[in-house]
């Protein structure tokens, strides 16, 4: 497993049995083997795309949030990289497809959908900049374990792009890079031994509920 | 049908078959007649008990983004009355029925609820008052619809505390006062022809998405 | 001097010569011994009318960050209390000077005026509740500390209702109760060592930067 | 004048006079003919250091507000814009005057600072996406508007890479952009005869307002 920094790890042994849950889940497995239906992956695609935009936004919130330059410059390069590479991937995977970038906005998102992705947005608007990278980690350091995982397991499957995006070189320097960002930014408002701060527990709620609702959105996706 | 002013039966009719969905639902019935069971009314209570915290929390937002001191006020008062009357009243039923205080801050939030309060939120703090008053209509106003209803319709049934409470005097003034407030904003902001106005659209789906997220609670309330 | 709790006096240290320039400042020197002339209290009225609703909406705001059913509740009984009482309190006290609601409602922003509550509805949006606790307490409790020194050492002054009110038990009691507040919340959020948490020279910047905006808010005063 | 597009010229003639005081003001003319005093200038780029920053998180805050992906795409790419150019720029030229980026970083804001980047933050979290574009426009196009004049008018004068920055095709681009962003927003959102709709006397108010602010913040700069 990619430990992407010191925290990650941390709290990803926090969410204990709901990590395997997400990272293992029979959606994954589909990804690796070949086995997922067609239909599964393009519903999939398709909340993914509205997925991205509302957790575009939760990054330009995170923007709002920092409290240094650096904070703001790797979170707003985030933005860019989901807004202008990640989104017109999907669109470009999907107009493959056969379906529009006007069928996609116009997709009704589903209860797991708007359940993740608003969860995500109120933990920066109750919290701080910590509550919200929380909520943001195990979406983005969760693909890129998947990821790396999956290039390196992966037979022949028609999501060989896929597993390339988040396997790839490019994506694992985000990861380490959003890695080092929450480091930083857990040392710098709870210091050296963060495990025995007040906010702790917090946190890791934060990180293991959306770890769920990850989960529950591969759940979703099995489940056109 | 309670029509509480002007501009809510117009959103009620733009959400169509959502409306009869959420407030014919067969939980309704279950409460008018008595056949609901009282498990999965325990179960809807302690995470209504969760919503009305964060529902609380979107009334506050809405102090936040009124634009008249009168709009201040009446928003103030209904975080007071949801904060002061309305969680009490859960807590001292639940407690009636052996559940603690602190059970029901415990309890875990289901995904139908994260995704309805938080979608609320994310109205108000992606939009404007009117975002935020279109998404919080459904559930004063419908819950003011049902209990008119069933304070005529029902019969003898268990739950007449809960019918009392929305159909009463009070709640119904209550709704009243909620619906001259969303007249009086969306003159403020949108005229005399709101329907004639590009946010229109926005407004009524903002509305009939909420709606169908009661709708999906009462579902969630039937499957404890 | 009133200490209101442990945290306050710890913050108020911290701002070492800006506190004494809020507190002994001679808008302050002139109400207490009547030397303030009536159209700098009049004008201090107005502005501080535009300024209460603002406060208020940083005290709602801060409905929408706290983490418990009490500090929610606290919250919001504050937000009633600005805006059922004192900002009728500035409406009376107006209108007896023959300044109409509508012309309050009406006045110019000074800058001073709107840097100081945008910056505390700033720090409630950038940072956590904490953050904002900070950015408020300078106001609510520097004027507590005003109001009971001058009670003990005012002579014959036509100010006496603005120093009775601030000075009198109810207002005292608020105070010891914002005490509380803040008391509780860094403890749930820092632990029992705050001044050793890597956060507490951010809490002091915003409690230090919000009591500077206090005195540059009397300095206004005094230049209608 | 440039107009870049249709609703800012309508929101700039509504600012009047305030329009000219902001444009024509004496540190702009001391811009223009060399006769600003160094120290003001370099006052003045340490201040607008501390203002870029907070204008980068209000644009990322348009993110996180706007409804399609072309409005998101706009605003992420202007907080780009703002991080990695223009503050960059300001972070070389102050270094090229002996003022290092950990100075610029630790200079204390000045109220007229304060009062403009909170206000234009909290007219983006009081209200919708116009609310901020209204908040946002004055600084972007008016400085636009400064440079492509003084591009015409300026002679030699120590200042001309200020002017070439804002005059130059690139930001005048940017200007063009934004005001198109603009036109589309207001087009989407109020239809097609704005000036007619409830709405317009805020959006005007909130242009005109952060207008004043820019005007006082040349006053800052003149009074180091």
């Amino acid at each position: 497993m990619s430990d992407y920094g010191h925290i990650f790890p941390l709290w990803r042994a926090a969410a204990g049995g709901a990590w395997q849950r997400y990272t293992g889940h029979a959606f994954v497995a589909g990804l690796c083997d070949g086995s997922l239906p067609r239909a599964a992956f393009l519903h999939y695609l398709t909340q993914d795309y509205l997925f991205l935009i509302h957790f575009s936004r939760a990054w330009a919130l995170a923007v709002t949030k920092a409290e240094t330059p650096d904070e703001m410059r790797i979170c707003a390069a985030t933005v860019h990289a989901l807004i202008d590479e990640e989104m017109r991937l999907h669109v470009k995977t999907c107009a493959e497809a056969g379906i529009s970038e006007a069928a996609l906005q116009a997709a009704e998102e589903r209860v797991e959908n708007l359940a993740y992705t608003r969860y995500v947005l109120d933990a920066g608007h109750s919290g701080d900049f910590l509550d919200l990278l929380a909520a943001l980690a195990p979406c983005v350091l969760g693909y890129g374990e998947i990821g790396a995982r999956l290039m390196r397991a992966a037979g022949e499957t028609p999501y060989a792009d896929w597993i390339a995006t988040y396997g790839g070189a490019e994506y694992q320097q985000v990861c380490h890079g959003v890695g080092a960002l929450i480091d930083g930014a857990v040392a710098r408002r709870i210091g050296d031994a963060p495990q025995a701060s007040a906010r702790w527990a917090t946190l890791c709620h934060r990180f293991t509920l959306a770890t769920r609702l990850e989960a529950g959105f591969w759940d979703m996706g099995l489940a056109p």
